[in-house]
């Protein structure tokens, strides 16, 4: 079965906004066993409109449709899947219910813009949007369904995952589509890729596919089986069983699985504290320890020593190597991670300075320059990084690669 | 003149992905008066890429490839490409000798799949790859242009930058796009545009367009006008004029600014320091403060006070206001912004304090209720907010409500 996401709004194509709608779409239908084939965003146009519609129609069993759908004179998509679909437009009192069951609560007024979203085509099945004023359509027009859904991601989401998906399940056959992420950090594309060639080739013996997505700092390997059931499924788990074997030490992980989900589980089964002291990540080391729901349970806090004066203060850093050797530098990183450790009185610690930039390099120590140390229980390890240039970059390279420092240190095997 | 950008690899159609290149790209040619009339992903799949190439031909004047290029297996773009122009391939010294310059200081080995890298279509111009192994390749056929860049985000940047944009603007006539976006946080979509009503209307009359961008927190709202030139960019400026005096608080600022440019940049004006105390954003204030280059300046520090002993210790919290009233509450977050402030010597600080979720609410504190604070050289203010369940987005309204609080803190007149 095959799927087709259409996003409709001239803020994809003038670049304003990033689409992340249509891959947790394609997330959520590839679960489901429906396998999509093209993913197109249109202009809030309806000649274009039309035109993607067609051209899905050929391609696809299902189309599904986000944005367009606001209380505002921009979006047209309404209308327009009206036309395409012949449909006329009627009242629907549970709609314009749900309107003000939202707007009540937070006193705002239901003005005639947001009743006019009450008004639906009559030949369609309503979707329930328990987070918005615009429903769910859900048409049929031979052969093909088509559903439209606001592009806001939360009501988008919820309409996903409560109407969509079960419609969908209910009412097709769908196979099983199995796909399996394993996450490595380490080396770069080619080199795993050579270090894996025979293992590669072996797949092919079992129709499954492998995908290589390198992404800031790790390579993720995919390995795809269509069309298969549990038996393909036991395949690839025995052969990740075997690139275990390969790559001893590069895999931390698998599919949606976070370098801070591993370390938080780890911590948790440890019941051991962390805490860090960043200077180049501004917070983003504690930021992404915080994203994990329970981190209060092993994450204690977080010293963000920007200026050289919270450095000593608060961590404890000798000023006279902060003058001698900089405050990017071994002896600072370690003193930082140490002085935090002890400071908020954790078990671990992770602390980071470096050079983010895209100024303030200098010859000895260019932009991209990272100092990274974590203590431990029994010692402190620190490394240098030479990244590059771009100042986000640097510092997403930074906090993985410290989060992955940390994950090594923990798993080590004790003296 | 209209383009179309097409982005080939499955993991954007399993939802492994988001594709956050196509959105960059849409924006440059925008910007070069190209307009973007579609955006499509489709399967690392012969047929399908011959099918997606068709239909561009036959929408745009420009099309814009990404993706596919790697040097392993799963990569077919360069060989499906060959097909679809009929290209002989050649071996190209320049391609090969930008792989080695790239490979050399690394200390990585040409690896023999690499080296094919350097086997490139004859019938294409080939565009250098400053950062990655993989040339562009600008190729033309009945009057269309396709162009193929790597999908690794710096590599193409830098290739639409330095060869495709100037390729484009010395071979093509084209118009002038202009947009401006007008950045407003305080009232949801519909009230907004109840409010401007008058003023939209009054658009039309000069042919701009207007587009209601809702995002976490903040509407933005983008005046576009296609085919003018520098008169109706100065009648775009004089409607945001007008647009001042009907929102008077409510617009922070244009285009693509964010909050902590617009703090930053108040900061630095005003040479005042600012420092974070950071509970339930766990670091995230001070990394979105730090995002900025030159944030040192104003930037001074951050704790990160997850664990109440922190608050205490660190930040002073009195014991029994914590007891009395919770870490969540009026009186810690102001103590919180007080101590923070005297600690790390700054002019001003933020405070954050709340139930993020998903879990952790009362009936009295449910998740998303968040304190913020914010203390000045003479006041500190504080505010309650009652948010939704989800923890991120929780997370990301906190950061802006309190980057917009500061700003207002900085801005108001002094008595």
């Amino acid at each position: 079965m095959k799927a087709e996401i259409i996003t409709i709004g001239d803020e994809i194509l003038i670049g304003q906004i990033i689409d992340t709608n249509s891959a947790w779409i394609a997330e959520q239908l590839n679960g489901a066993g429906v396998r999509v084939v093209q993913i197109s965003s249109v202009q809030d146009d309806r000649d274009h409109i039309f035109n993607a519609l067609n051209e899905a129609k050929d391609r696809a069993d299902i189309v599904l449709i986000t944005g367009g759908l606001g209380p505002t004179k921009d979006d047209i998509t309404k209308e327009t899947l009206g036309d395409y679909f012949q449909s006329n437009f009627v009242f629907n009192k549970d709609v314009f219910e749900n309107i003000v069951r939202i707007f009540k609560p937070r006193r705002i007024p239901v003005l005639s813009v947001n009743k006019q979203q009450a008004n639906v085509p009559d030949n369609c099945d309503i979707l329930p949007n328990k987070y918005g004023t615009a429903p769910g359509m859900w048409f049929e027009k031979e052969g093909t369904v088509f559903v439209s859904m606001p592009g806001i991601p939360h009501e988008m989401k919820a309409l996903v995952s409560d109407y969509v998906i079960p419609k969908i399940k209910s009412q097709f056959d769908t196979p099983i589509i199995y796909h399996k992420t394993v996450l490595t950090q380490g080396l770069g594309e080619a080199k795993l890729a050579e270090k894996i060639e025979e293992w590669r080739k072996s797949l092919g013996l079992y129709d499954i596919k492998l995908a290589f997505l390198p992404s800031v700092n790790s390579v993720r390997l995919r390995l795809s089986s269509y069309g298969g059931g549990r038996a393909e499924q036991k395949v690839i788990e025995d052969k990740i069983v075997e690139l275990h074997e390969i790559l001893p030490d590069l895999i931390f992980g698998y599919d949606k699985q976070t370098l801070e989900e591993v370390v938080g589980k780890l911590l948790k089964k440890k019941q051991k504290a962390i805490s860090t002291a960043e200077s180049c990540t501004g917070g983003n080391v504690a930021g992404r320890l915080t994203r994990i729901s329970g981190s209060s349970a092993y994450f204690l806090g977080s010293v963000v020593s920007y200026s050289d004066a919270i450095k000593t203060d608060l961590l404890n850093v000798s000023k006279s190597d902060l003058e001698q050797h900089g405050a990017v530098s071994k002896q600072v990183v370690e003193q930082m991670a140490l002085g935090v450790k002890k400071k908020l009185n954790t078990d671990y610690s992770i602390a980071t300075s470096g050079i983010a930039g895209p100024t303030g390099g200098t010859d000895q120590k260019p932009v991209g320059t990272i100092w990274v140390a974590v203590a431990t229980p029994t010692e402190v390890v620190s490394k240098m990084f030479r990244f590059g240039e771009d100042r986000e970059i640097n510092v997403e390279r930074t906090v993985i690669t410290a989060l992955n420092l940390l994950r090594k240190q923990i798993i080590k095997p004790e003296l």
